[in-house]
């Protein structure tokens, strides 16, 4: 199979966004009066983002997941993307169930794909993705004030634990690794969150890195410090049963860097007001999405693990970085 | 080095474009009123698209290039790009050719980079780049019509020379070898071109695949078909003394077959009605790019190859297709 022909069976589809559709040097896209165009771009590589042994359909899910990520920590709704993808082989099942998986996502958030990319090569999966949020509005990482609450929505480290787990390093019962390796595998981007936090959160980011690196850009970028409370912290490993299950099972030390550090959440975490708490939680219950307060911006710089006492923790809990 | 620092070191640089900056969840863009923003993608793959021993200034010349040449194609305008990039491991002379070289073409365009993504992996560099063209202006591949005359910018033929030249499957002398390679490793996109064809151009591509694999998708998304001047077309290898050295030493199969279905050439490909003529010519004298008339579109489908002496020739020119 040609290349042309593989865009044609796998990836080609009615396009409403674009004037161009599929198939021209360039897509076509016009932001609506009064809107800036968000755009964000996410490479996952074979061995570094995902295993070999991965189903294809969640791969195609993820891959689009981790960037409609970034449009939700902007508050931007999703408009629609570029796919540029190097395959060692035309393999059509895999085909079949990457783009099945990448599709589904899609559109469940209304996001079209409107042009790309493909080659020969080893297994890379890169994507742009284009949403709208009106001038002014976008969520940043630069408006954390002292005094705001710091928010988390759902759960963290789930993803980190069923990577340790294939890794062999830690090990939970199967329902647990279940629970856990869906997070890891078809995370769900926390767009509608995104769009109802506007005008309310003051600085926004998507847990990709870990809870306490990711924070680290809101706090040096607003130029502020942070107070954790680690035992509520804790409680975010794991929704649910599999949760408690896991609480019993690993040692706290282990639990609170999956937590802290574990990375690939691709959940919210955004500061917002004291004062406006209120609209915090009616933005979250209108979304159906948890939202926990984790703690709160302090003029001081740095973060402070602070225990259920008062006490201050030491420890260092670096965040996954792709170079290190 | 970590990401972050290398991002910091290499590729974060004053951003004008985007109201952001690089260094949050997404960039954000705002097309001008009245402007559709153009987005187009290319993925470079070492072994596939360029040899391990490159030059890496002039990969990152040519990372970009590539991708402007599409914008040219479509007749707009270069604003920005997102740069995602996986590297095997952290290269510090490598990182600053490679930086140099893609900053060196951005600044000529005025084209900045507002964001992108690093990882360690298999040497991969995936562009998107985004343009302006006035709604309804750009340049498609659907507008060619029976009667149009068939322009190229350029030459043609020149970067699959140098390429054959490395696999050792041509030989050349030095300076033409010379002349080839810089083709092949440090194309000019045809912006300014591509810009002035702007209302005169009935459709436009670029160059990529071969004249021939290229023309077909004018051809297919036109509904009509082509006659092409073989004659002319052996004249457009190489440009200059090295063109006319190489065709003393080169069969003419082999050269017909290096303009035909080359490929890698970033040139630009347009038809324009045979009435504007000289319209055509203007619009290349005003931005000092040769363009040369090498057939016209018929209502019959297919491509003739046509003799100095009108009669047609047989053969086979397919385009490069990267997954035969």
């Amino acid at each position: 199979m040609g290349e042309f022909e593989l865009i044609d069976r796998y990836f080609k589809r009615p396009v409403t966004r674009s004037p161009l559709g599929i198939g021209d040097d360039c897509a076509l896209l016009a932001p609506a009066p009064g809107m800036q165009l968000a755009v964000s771009t996410d490479m996952l590589v074979e061995g570094r983002h995902f295993l070999s042994t991965v189903d294809p359909f969640a791969l195609g899910h993820k891959a689009l997941a981790v960037n409609l990520s970034d449009l939700a920590a902007c508050g931007a709704k999703p408009l629609a993307f570029s796919l540029a993808l190097s395959l060692p082989r035309v393999d059509e099942s895999w085909l079949d169930a990457f783009s099945r998986g990448l599709f589904a996502l899609a559109d469940a958030h209304g996001c079209e794909l409107v042009g790309g990319d493909t080659t020969q090569g080893p297994l890379n999966i890169c994507i742009t993705v284009f949403g709208e949020v009106p001038t002014g509005q976008a969520l940043l990482r630069s408006g954390a004030r002292d005094g705001d609450d710091i928010h988390v929505s759902g759960s963290l480290g789930d993803a980190r634990l069923a990577l340790e787990v294939f890794r062999g390093r830690l090990s939970v019962p199967g329902e647990v690794f279940e629970a856990a390796r869906q997070r890891l595998e078809q995370p769900q981007p926390r767009v509608a969150l995104g769009l109802a936090l506007r005008g309310i959160a003051s600085s926004a980011i998507d847990v990709s890195d870990g809870l306490l690196g990711d924070l680290g850009h809101i706090l040096q970028q607003s130029g502020v410090g942070a107070r954790i409370d680690s035992q509520t912290a804790l409680g975010l490993l794991a929704a649910g049963e599999a949760g408690a299950m896991a609480s019993g099972l690993l040692a706290q030390e282990t639990r609170l860097e999956l937590v802290l550090a574990g990375g690939d959440d691709y959940e919210l975490l955004f500061t917002a007001p004291a004062s406006i708490r209120a609209n915090v939680q009616a933005a979250a219950s209108a979304c159906a999405t948890p939202v926990t307060r984790i703690g709160r911006i302090e003029r001081e710089t740095g973060v402070r693990l602070v225990r259920a006492d008062g006490t201050l923790m030491q420890g260092r809990y670096p965040s996954f970085d792709h170079f290190k």
